[in-house]
């Protein structure tokens, strides 16, 4: 047989599974597991009825492009839906500068192989989103970490890394940041920092990938809309790709996300995507572009904040019960995930074996992490079981610190 | 504003809109224009009331996965599915060895970032699929093209290049082939030369990737089924890497295609692909399995046959009356494209300023030539539009191309 290895490209060579898809295929081959892995929205909350008038609607064969290749930038009233959708969160876009993307996890790509050569540095928080740096690795590119306090981005951090960077000759492209709700650990980040960053940004030349998916899953007890404002509504000088998505509105499903950016790089996503997949499902973008129309997000995303608000207090409640002493949990302001760090120096890797055994999974923090580190910490999401799974999901977790913690002692 | 060009990666710098989609984006602007341009399937053809019914009962509520992430490989079924689909072609794969793609343009996308390092050698048929070429060029690999003759790739000139290209030291990794239905030519590789292209493979130590989107669709007339049998299905080392796709069988808007390679290689496109957009659309899937499922295929495609092959008679003939001395017109043996060559000195650009003045477009054969040729070529699409519209855009171009002629003496 042949021998792949002298084929692979360097790429491929380093290419590792993702510590959330990887829980993914340990959720679909056991059974009772109780998974606050990936970080899935609710399926009893997608609109079902809503969606199957549209889809058959849209399907009775009287426009023929609804099953047809589609232009690559998307379907143009979708794109003008998008900018509706950017103007209430503050942000003045227009359809040429909008890219429908294949989920928001296609934005990521595209944006790094249209910004990334191999040995540019991306600056990214401490801990991010694992997909950005999947995505950012696969072009070869240097990740370099900064911390964060409890609201968003450690300022003087960004700037003693990015200037130890320049000193020694790097070339500092980006900074990723997911300002609303961060995954993985549902911080906000705070106006001020906001301003700040884009100031920071143009005094220092580098562009802002701002990923956006949870903006709208805000929990009105303790986040108002206003503090969302992405850092794109600010933008005077054109330094932010902006990413989002319908995913966590409508359904992930459908594979329906959108960049908007400056029309010279807008066009260059473009040009990546024609030769990524040509264009996202027209199906797909047809039945969103329907959903927004109607008015079905207006009506149907703020049940969802409820849902999610409920859901982080059974969560949090559990986890307060039966784990006082042994986490330490970081209060979400919105999103799908919670955070927690282990006291007494248990790691997480130790604790996963136990869990799973107990029919429990999570992500393991330090995958988050740019640096190497991140070993105390878990993220839970809690988006989508039911809240007696959630209560018995958090049973089943302190059993499993519990027990890893006698074993280490 | 931000200078955004030494942002910008070296693959960005150098990316270009294809051929195809310019015309697209012309199409999009223009009334009454005829197009020849993008191999779209006809829209009248796609089963609607089937489609329908399989989207309805999807959508019903009673399985959240419909509209929830699925797996990066693919939804199970239809990684089976495709296995059986395989299997009529002579194909022995195995759910293991698949990966589905966001249609077939993807697997051309993820094989380029799995296998090729800027520099890494592709043998591209003179001509070939721009997506294929755009996809390769995107990560930097040089193309060197291989002459056809009228049963496919030039055997002689194939093993001369490859000779030469190792005299100078460069790395040959990969030949990319059409084996059916070539898209541009319509030509279709000979059994014999199929078998001598495994065994040439095998001796240069190259991997073969066969694009096969146009398999099914076979002119009954001119072609027999055991004729279209895949370089895979006689595959004993695992040189190939195969691709196919349901876009011109079911409908291109879904966006599912499928990639089938030795575990090794399979596995990184999967994590390739995690990257790239985690999954593809779960509805798209499941409407696609369904459709295979219930034997949609086996009583949709043969209609499908008849319906092109009578779409290429009308094209054929329009040629043969309006256009006899002026193009030299290839047969084809299935497929969506009749390719033509120009006569008499004039080029296809020449042509396309006059023919989309008097109202009909179709894509300048040389953006298929990676030798920069081909300029008196042109692939005209039949698939999509209504044989009185083939009639009046042959007419049409008939009368630009004797205009061109005109304006040239």
């Amino acid at each position: 047989m042949t021998n792949y290895d002298p084929f692979f490209s360097r790429a491929a060579a380093t290419m590792r599974e993702s510590a959330i898809r990887q829980m993914g295929t340990v959720l679909s081959q056991a059974q009772d597991m109780i998974s606050f892995a990936p970080g899935y929205p609710a399926e009893d909350q997608f609109p079902w009825i809503a969606l199957t008038d549209i889809a058959r609607e849209l399907l009775d064969g009287h426009d023929g492009s609804v099953l047809q290749y589609g232009p690559t930038r998307g379907y143009r009233p979708l794109r003008e839906a998008t900018v509706d959708l950017m103007r209430t969160r503050g942000i003045a876009s227009s359809a040429d500068r909008v890219v429908i993307t294949t989920g928001s996890q296609q934005g990521l790509d595209l944006v790094a192989r249209v910004l990334l050569d191999p040995g540019d540095v991306v600056l990214m928080e401490l801990p991010s989103y694992t997909g950005a740096i999947t995505a950012f690795r696969n072009v070869g590119a240097a990740l370099v970490g900064v911390r964060q306090d409890s609201d968003g981005v450690d300022l003087d951090h960004l700037e003693q890394v990015t200037r130890t960077l320049r000193a020694d000759g790097r070339r500092v492209k980006c900074l990723y940041l997911v300002p609303n709700f961060q995954n993985p650990t549902g911080l906000l980040l705070s106006l001020p920092k906001r301003l700040a960053i884009l100031e920071w940004a143009e005094k220092r030349d580098v562009l802002i990938v701002e990923d956006d998916p949870y903006r709208d899953v805000y929990f009105p007890d303790v986040t108002k809309e206003s503090e969302t404002r992405p850092l794109a509504a600010d933008d005077r000088s054109g330094r932010v790709v902006y990413l989002s998505s319908f995913s966590k509105t409508l359904a992930p499903g459908f594979r329906v996300g959108w960049a908007s950016a400056a029309p010279a790089v807008s066009t260059k996503i473009e040009l990546a995507k024609q030769a990524e997949d040509l264009c996202t499902g027209a199906l797909d973008q047809r039945v969103v572009y329907e959903a927004c129309k109607r008015g079905l997000l207006e009506t149907h995303v703020p049940k969802l904040r409820a849902h999610y608000q409920k859901k982080r207090d059974t969560m949090a409640a559990a986890i307060g019960r039966h784990l006082k002493d042994e986490v330490i949990q970081v209060a979400p302001r919105g999103g799908f995930f919670l955070w927690v760090a282990l006291t007494g120096g248990l790691t997480s890797a130790a604790v996963m074996p136990i869990a799973q055994a107990r029919g429990v999974i999570y992500v393991d923090g330090s995958a988050f992490f740019v640096d190497g580190t991140g070993h105390e910490f878990m993220r839970l999401s809690f988006s989508a079981p039911s809240p007696e799974r959630i209560e018995e999901g958090v049973r089943r977790l302190a059993a499993a610190i519990h027990e890893a913690a006698l074993v280490r002692t």
